[in-house]
C-alpha cells in the first residue's frame, strides 16, 4: 500500500471521500457532529475492519496534514480577537478553569496508574481544548446562538483553543524527544508565544501590503492561492524555528482575517477544506485498533479503565468550568455542558502522541474514545437544559459561525 | 527528494505555487497566456535550472495527476454538445481537418527522420489539439467572442479537444507497449468511444438520480465533493476498463453539466483547479531539460531541427484548417489563426510520451518548444488580423467561456 499508482490513489480518495462524506451526513441525520461521522468511516475504513485505508501510506498522510492546517487557518480566519475581548472576564475564566482543571485530572489518571510524566502531559493535553465546531451547532441548532450563555461558551472555546495552540507547540515539542522539564516548558511556551506575537506583529506590517499588491493580479482564485501560501507559508516558518505547524496555520488566518479580501479567502478555502480536512479525519479514525476495546479481552482492560477515568475527567473538568464565573447571573449548568465535547483539536494531539511514540495504540484508542462520547453527551444533555424556542434566529447571526460550526 | 516530510512538502507548495502564480502574473501582463507562465516557473524550478522539483518525485506526481483530471473535468463541464452542434458544419470541418493535418505532417515529419512510427504517432497526436482556454481568452481581449469567426474557432477547438480525447486513448494505449497496428488502433478508439458512449447513456439514468439524492443532504460543499467523486471515480474507472483517465474525467463533466447543480459543482471545483492545476504545469515544465535546447552544442541539433520542423507543421495545419469551409464568407485568416495555440491536451500527450519511454527528453523538449512558441505567436498575429473593437461585449457573453480562458 505504500506506493499508489494513479487510479489506485484516485479509486482510495473517492472511497475516502464518499465514506466521510455518507458518515457525516448519518451523523448529522442522527443530530450529532458531522465529525463523528469523519471519525467511524475512518475507523470502518481502517486495518481493523475493512482494511482499506493505511494510515501510513505517505502521499495520503501528507495530504492529511494538509487538511489540519487548512482547517486551523479556516478558524483563524474564523477568530475575531477583538470580540472575543468584549465577552469579557467570563469567558476568559471559563477557558482558564475549563483548561487547567481537565489537563489536571487527566495528569493525574495516568500518572496514578503509573504511566509517566509524558504520558500524562499528553493525555491531559488531549483534554483541554472544546471543539468550538461541535458546540456551536448545537447551540445553532437549538435557536440559542445569541443568549449570554452561548456568548460565554463561544468565547470560552475559542480562548481555549487558543490556549490549546501554545500547549500543542508543547507537546509536540515534547513528543519530539525534549524531556519534561520546567525549564523547557517554559522554553516552548516562550516560543510558542513568541512565535505567534512575532508573526502578528512582523504580519500586520508584511501581510496588508502584500495583499494589496497582490490584489492587482486579475486573476480568478489569486485571493485564495495567495491565502493558501500564506497559510502553508507561515505552517512551514513555525516549523523551520520549533513551533507547531498549526500554530503558524492559525497566525496566518488571524493576519488575513482584517484584509479585505478576508470573506473571499475563506469561501475559497472552504472549499479546498471540504477536501482535505475530511481526509484527515479519516486518517486519524483509520488509526484506532477496535481490537483493543474488546472488554472480553483481558489485555485491553487497562485502555478501557484509562478511557473511562479520562472520560470522567473530561466531562467533570470542563463542566466544573462553568461555574467558574460565580457573578454571572444565567444558567451556569448550560456553560459547563455547552464546554464538553472535545474535538479536533484533541484529536490533533493524540495524532501527534501516537506518531511521536508517546502514546501506545491502546492509549490512543483510549482518547479517541474519550473525544468520541464527549461529542456524543453534548447534544443531547444540552437539549435536556435548554428548551428550543419556537422563533428562529435573525438573519443577522454571526456569519463566521454558522460557516464554521458545519465545516468538517 | 523521494521521501517528503510535512515541512518540507510545505515549502515546496509554497514554491511551486508561488512561481506558478507569479510567472502566471507576469506572462498575463505581457499579453500572454497564464498557461505559459506556469510553465516556464516549471522550467526555472526542474532540475535543469534551480534543481528544487524533482519531477518523479511520487506525492508530486499523483496531485500533479489529480490537476489534469480536475482540468479536464472542469473542461467537460464547460462543454455544451448541444451547442456545439448548432455551430454547424464549419466548425465541424475545421476541426477534423485541424486535427487531421497537423497530425499527418508531424508523423511525415518524425518518420522522415526515421525516428519510427510510434514516435511519429506520439509527436503527431501532439499537434492535434488547440488549446480552448488560449484562443478563447485571446478572443475575449479583442472583444472578439461574438463574431461568427469566433463561433467557429470556439466550436471548433472543443471538437478538437474531444477527437483529442480519442486519439489521447490510443496514444495512452500506444505507448504502454502495444505496437501500432490498425486493428489495436480501431480496438482503442471504439474502446474511447465506446467508454464516453456507454458512460454518458449510462449515467443520463444513473447521475440524476444520484444528484437529487445527494442534494437533500444539507452539508456544505456536498455538491462540490459529489463532482470530485464523480469526476476521480470515473477516472478510476476509464482507467481500469482500459481507457484514459481523463476520458473519465470528461465525461463526469459532461454528465454533472446537466444537473442542477452544475454552477455550484463549477464554482466549487473551480477552487481545487486553482491549487492543483498549476502544479501539473509546473510539473510538466520542470521535466523540461533546458541544456538540449542549447544551439552551441552539436548533439542538440538534431532536437533543435525536430523543434523547427514540428513548428512549421503545428502552424501550417491549423492554418489551412482554417480554409476548409469553403463556402463560408467572413475573415478565413482569423480563423486558422486563432486555431494556432496548443496547450494543455498537447503537454499532456508529450508527458504521457516521456514518462512512457516513446519520447526520448530531447523529443519532449522539442513538443514542449512547439507548445511554446505556438502559444506566443497567436496573440501578436491576431491583434494584426483583428482590430480591437472600442466597444465592450455585451453582458450576455457566455459565462463558460469566460471562466474558462483564464482557468489555469
Amino acid at each position: 500500500m505504500e506506493h499508489l499508482d494513479v487510479p489506485q490513489f484516485l479509486g482510495l480518495l473517492v472511497v475516502m471521500l464518499g465514506a466521510a462524506k455518507i458518515g457525516g451526513a448519518l451523523a448529522q441525520r442522527i443530530s450529532q457532529a458531522v465529525v463523528l461521522g469523519e471519525l467511524v468511516a475512518g475507523v470502518l475504513l481502517g486495518g481493523s475492519i475493512v482494511g482499506l485505508v493505511d494510515p501510513t501510506t505517505e502521499v495520503l498522510h501528507l495530504l492529511a496534514e494538509l487538511g489540519v492546517v487548512i482547517l486551523l487557518f479556516e478558524i483563524g480566519l474564523e477568530t475575531d480577537l477583538r470580540q472575543l475581548m468584549q465577552v469579557g472576564g467570563a469567558a476568559i475564566l471559563v477557558a482558564v478553569v475549563g483548561v487547567g482543571l481537565p489537563f489536571a485530572l487527566g495528569y493525574a489518571v495516568c500518572w496514578g496508574l503509573g504511566l509517566g510524566s509524558l504520558v500524562a502531559v499528553v493525555a491531559g493535553a488531549t483534554l483541554t481544548a472544546t471543539s468550538v465546531g461541535i458546540t456551536a451547532r448545537v447551540l445553532a441548532d437549538l435557536h440559542r446562538l445569541h443568549e449570554p450563555e452561548s456568548h460565554i461558551i463561544l468565547g470560552a472555546a475559542v480562548i481555549d483553543d487558543v490556549i490549546g495552540l501554545v500547549i500543542l507547540a508543547v507537546v509536540e515539542s515534547l513528543t519530539r524527544g525534549h524531556t519534561v522539564t520546567v525549564l523547557g516548558i517554559l522554553q516552548t511556551t516562550t516560543l510558542a508565544f513568541g512565535f505567534l506575537a512575532g508573526v502578528l506583529v512582523l504580519g500586520r506590517l508584511v501581510v496588508p501590503p502584500l495583499v494589496r499588491w497582490v490584489g492587482r493580479v486579475d486573476l480568478p482564485g489569486t485571493a485564495t492561492m495567495l491565502a493558501v501560501m500564506v497559510a502553508f507559508g507561515l505552517a512551514w516558518l513555525a516549523s523551520t524555528v520549533g513551533s507547531a505547524m498549526i500554530i503558524g496555520a492559525f497566525a496566518a488566518g488571524l493576519l488575513l482575517r482584517e484584509t479585505p479580501q478576508a470573506h473571499e479567502m475563506e469561501r475559497g478555502v472552504a472549499h479546498l477544506g471540504h477536501f482535505f480536512v475530511p481526509l484527515f479525519f479519516v486518517m486519524v479514525g483509520a488509526a484506532v485498533d477496535v481490537r483493543v476495546l474488546n472488554p472480553l479481552e483481558p489485555a485491553n482492560h487497562q485502555t478501557l479503565l484509562i478511557g473511562g477515568l479520562l472520560i470522567v475527567a473530561a466531562v467533570l473538568g470542563k463542566w466544573l468550568s462553568g461555574y467558574a464565573p460565580i457573578w454571572f447571573k444565567g444558567n451556569k449548568h448550560i456553560i459547563g455542558v455547552g464546554m464538553i465535547p472535545r474535538g479536533e483539536v484533541g484529536l490533533i494531539f493524540a495524532q501527534m502522541g501516537l506518531t511521536g511514540g508517546v502514546l501506545t495504540p491502546g492509549l490512543f484508542s483510549a482518547v479517541m474514545v474519550m473525544v468520541m462520547v464527549t461529542t456524543f453527551m453534548a447534544p443531547p444533555l444540552l437539549k435536556l437544559l435548554v428548551p428550543s424556542t419556537p422563533h428562529r434566529d435573525q438573519p443577522s447571526e454571526p456569519e463566521g459561525i454558522d460557516d464554521l460550526v458545519t465545516k468538517s
